[in-house]
């Protein structure tokens, strides 16, 4: 069995932000040298996500939109996890949403994937630098 | 390592459903011969879901509700994303609450499943031809 | 490839608790001698969930309080779920939120963790014995 381990960096400029990162994700299942196999990416950060979903800016527009009426960032003082002097409990919760983490299936050296799936980074609290986890395990 | 491939096609008559896909993941996984191991099963659509819950109609039509009142499919205009012709940004939402893929765990060459769990695809945009990918990987 | 599984068992006092389980799974990663692999932890009851964030106890209550907005425990009647007897349809709902299952990634012998993550045991019906899995793979 082989394994590969590969930390991706992010600090967006905006406190909240989606990132495309399939192409980051195939340049490290290509160094990995794994032809069948499991994908896992996750966020190692607790306000951010990684989900699979459609690289298209009006969906974009419409997940964030949909996320602040789910989990309102305001008004602050409505999450008690605030108290601790954070302004960040909606992004614990938009985060739940959109989940940490997704599996993909390596197949012929490949990610396995759909017509339209695409990777994104999304991030609910951001200015900050954080880390995304790939890790592949195979053969 | 054994690795072993299978994907899964619907075409459902209906927009949305839920179809339970328990039985032919066991199949697949009969055919992999693995004993210990993962498997993942997801779609490999962004308007459908592989998720774990009851065989139950009457929480099926509880989900059914509960997404239509987080995502609802109207007034289409509200979603940038229909903007480009579809109709679907509800069912990109609906999926995310849904989840994308599962992860389950081989014992002793079964499904190491609890009493209730059971494996479902779950169709938003349905009425086209649509895969599920399961990927078997273990000994 | 090495497989390690291990069953934690819980039964909470209240209907819906919160229980970090990151040491058990760490103890149950030291027994299973992996250095390099996958480790899932799922809920095998449809009404619970696993996930990671924070452990703070202002954010479980806002979770809390959050699911309670999203999925409200009454009235029981709005669910059809609970024409079987059951009042738990909102259970459900709450744990197809929080989700069912974690993957993390083993890297030279430890959960490969950002600063903040920890791995939690989410009840949404409780009061009755339960079952999370631990399931590692890897070398």
């Amino acid at each position: 069995m082989k394994s590969y381990t590969e930390y991706l960096y992010f600090e967006t400029k905006k406190p909240k932000d989606f990132i495309n990162i399939t192409h980051r994700v195939e340049e490290a299942l290509q160094k990995s040298g794994v032809q069948e196999g499991l994908c896992l990416v996750n966020a190692m950060h607790i306000t951010s996500s990684v989900y699979i979903n459609d690289a298209e800016s009006g969906l974009l527009h419409d997940f964030d939109k949909w996320l602040e009426k789910l989990a309102p960032h305001e008004p602050i003082e409505n999450y008690r996890h605030n108290l601790t002097g954070e302004d960040n409990a909606d992004a614990h919760l938009k985060r739940t949403i959109m989940g940490r983490e997704v599996v993909v299936a390596i197949t012929q050296g490949k990610l396995d994937f759909g017509p339209w799936e695409q990777i994104y980074y999304a991030e609910f609290d951001g200015q900050r630098r954080k880390r995304v986890l790939v890790k592949i395990i195979g053969e």
